[in-house]
């Protein structure tokens, strides 16, 4: 299969922007296999996502230096990615494992383009009897008030030493420092188990009993400084019924959890998810 | 057809309810022909709700002595109602009708159960050129924040005159007073155009889209006097994109609301749905 | 508002069509506002389509005499439309008017961008005491199999005179002949009440309730010859339970049939939807 | 907890029913829990599913008893089973193992109440290095056309040995012989990648793409001698776009599938699902 590349990009909008992505594409021997753009008129700015391929004389080097002119000309931010060179993603969990397991046979069944680069869990390798990590280093890193800050700084240390990308809370459990926060911007995914904005904060699955509602939800986003208000990926929602308990909910709500967070690490995964100030572009399929 | 009568009830929950209530009902000539039942074990509260036909012997009178008797006992709430008695209902109505149309529709092809006893706006008749009320009463009754009191009362007046069982909010854009609130607790039922508790208030599909949420809803719920608290009936949402402005959103939210509000209604009128403190209990279909 | 076009084409994929048509839009003053494409590999066909609106100086006679020139360049089928000419829609009715009232509701408030040309039923006038024809032109046309060759030529004359774009069977419950199929071949829209292909033909509703599945649904799909084998535009689809008779099926299937239906025609009336052989290519907002 | 025991039942439906089964409950020292029923009136058969738990002074015995003669009297079918007796079920795969390892999962977490009595398998062990089968026999029985007897000789024997209540195949990929699937009627669920009765057979995700459908499924189905045609657990769909090759759609049928089995095969567990003839009555919770 031909070499492939995805192009994304943002910039204010203004017309020959198309044009002139295209043509620098055509020039350099890319063929363009893919492309979804978004035009958000309030903010007046432009986002695309371009997949393009290598028709047969792509010169990379080239297409990237003219990208640059173009770039500057259109004052864009702009990326471009070998397809084949994938993610390295680094999970954090804790007792919960759902979210783990399920991000792990969809890693091993080929299903996300992704390294593994660690598995860090505030509870002992023992708490995963029947995961297979073989392959993936575990780190145990327990955490309480006191030792946070230092827990952190070995985290920190480990996505520089591994040179993680991203970095997934999959049902992490615990509140990231401001601080930790800050430097994983933009690439750091949680999977928050309610249907945010409702029911913010602990045990939402018991708020969402206590209130009566007939469908109950799980919202995958970035982690930002401001708990639970970070820039929403995906979001889902099963129907319940006045019979189901707490416990139901928490249940049912795995399902919904895993589901959401595997999608939302897909698109991240394949260059489908754009910041939009607080809010994202997400191109689906 | 035989006639058919639904029998509701709730009570503290101890064995023997169900023994007690299914011997009254076959003694006097009644035939089960659906029953659910819900038993809330935190609150040791037993609900149920049971459709009895007349098996060819039934003696309803003999029926509702033997059912007082067996309330007593059990300290039951309870009510018989004869389905082909239908609920008297009346809507009320702001400038957006598709609610209001949807309901008239499934009205007089027979899927709604009820008589109409009049609709209110506080716009008048010719805001509403294309929709037939032929055979309701309309009232226009404009409403300011000086004439509040006084267009309450006239709306209090009018569900007494016409012996109106339920007050249906039809997108009616007004907030009832505490005391309106309060004499229809129970039977005034309201659509709000989000996915509650998310964007209680005003303008909730601009709130949803300031938030970059991936899914809008909307909710019918009883109207208590706090304000987008009262026990939740339905709730629905549907998948927006980061590309839908608000106006989008208001115009796919039609949709869910004409659909969430007319489930609740018809779960309403055939007596599906039961109180349980601040949430209900909703026996589907 | 600047006037918005919308251009859509397909042509067999090689490198430089998108740079091709970018430029040219943007040489004669257009700015794209949207775009969508999709690659078909097996079939080696490239589809598009563009939302472009004129940023100051749009020279459309230019754009179009230039577009010619690429069309024929990439042997391109194309076509460019001014948004604000609405399409034609004739619209075929039998006794059930569920998917018809629909259809009116949103055309009155503004959803569907389409002028109607006239209402056509093989029932009497009379049938729809409530719903507002007013400003389309009505037409009986009774129908047996004798008259049917008769009653088909009518139609297409209305359809010539009247300069209908498109015809719609909302609920039509007759057989269009293969000649008359032919003539409408890409611009008439069925909705069957079945989630094709399962539950071809008559009484889908009997046949799924026979058939004791789980969920039921409806197809809107393009008319051919070939009955129920045609294009299909949209599906969906809603749980039922065992306690569903055929006739609480008919019930739901009215809310499926509606909102399939209203989509198909939506998305058909903004180009949204490029026919790809005997399958669409849709693009969805 | 007490200790709680699940009633299944159906008879012809008349008058009385609910009254007697109750009566026995109270009189045994039973307390009604749950309760579904459904009184199917074409057919004139009731069913019902009725769970109960001890008082404090429930005779088992003396109810089992007194039931026998209620079943006598109106000819009933029924069970009574302790909930703690989890149904022993023997799981079949073939190479695709997404179904089986969501099983695995849900069963470790305890969300199954069910005891794994075998896998089998027509690949080697070494086809599922990263599955843990801890605890769980596993046999290698690979089949072809001429041994195909013998194998499932085999299997049937094996059923026997381990008193498996209950086969699963878990994308087993194989078609039982007439003759095993007569011996394992009512007690063998299948899932089939499609949403029948849609594409039948072969290649279902090949037949969906080729016919242009907008929404997958999956069934979990009764296996039959009768193929594709056993009575109906349960369905659901996902949409799918005109972007999607036969490999996407096999691949987000894989969470489908798993998300149907799991379904199906947790209202087995809870004797949730009883047959009328070639359906299902499903009552969920």
């Amino acid at each position: 299969m031909a070499a492939e590349y995805i192009l994304t990009l943002s910039c204010p909008n203004r017309p020959g922007i198309v044009a002139a992505v295209a043509e620098a594409i055509f020039q350099y021997g890319g063929n363009i296999r893919d492309a979804q753009q978004y035009d958000d008129q309030a903010a007046t700015r432009f986002f695309t996502r371009i997949m393009l391929d290598d028709a047969g004389n792509l010169n990379l080097d080239g297409l990237k230096a003219e990208m640059a002119k173009v770039a500057e000309r259109f004052s864009m931010q702009w990326a471009i990615r070998d397809r084949s060179q994938k993610r390295r993603v680094m999970l954090l969990v804790s007792k919960f494992d759902h979210c783990l397991a399920d991000i792990l046979y969809r890693w091993r069944i080929g299903e996300l383009p992704m390294v593994p680069t660690a598995i860090i869990s505030n509870h002992p390798l023992a708490t995963y009897p029947h995961l297979d990590f073989t392959g993936i280093p575990f780190f145990h890193m327990p955490i309480s008030k006191e030792s946070k800050p230092e827990q952190e700084a070995q985290i920190w240390k480990l996505v520089q030493e591994t040179e993680t990308d991203l970095v997934v809370l999959a049902r992490y459990m615990q509140i990231l420092s401001d601080d930790l926060a800050g430097k994983l911007a933009g690439r750091c995914i949680n999977i928050h188990h309610s249907f945010l904005p409702g029911f913010k904060g602990a045990k939402p699955y018991h708020q969402a009993h206590a209130r009566g509602v007939k469908l109950i939800g799980a919202t995958a986003h970035y982690v930002t400084a401001d708990l639970d208000e970070g820039p929403i990926i995906e979001q889902d929602v099963e129907r319940i019924s006045h019979k189901d308990t707490p416990d139901d909910l928490v249940r049912q709500g795995r399902d919904i959890e895993r589901r959401v967070l595997s999608r939302a690490l897909t698109w991240h995964l394949e260059d489908r998810v754009l910041m939009n100030g607080s809010r994202t572009v997400v191109f689906r399929d």
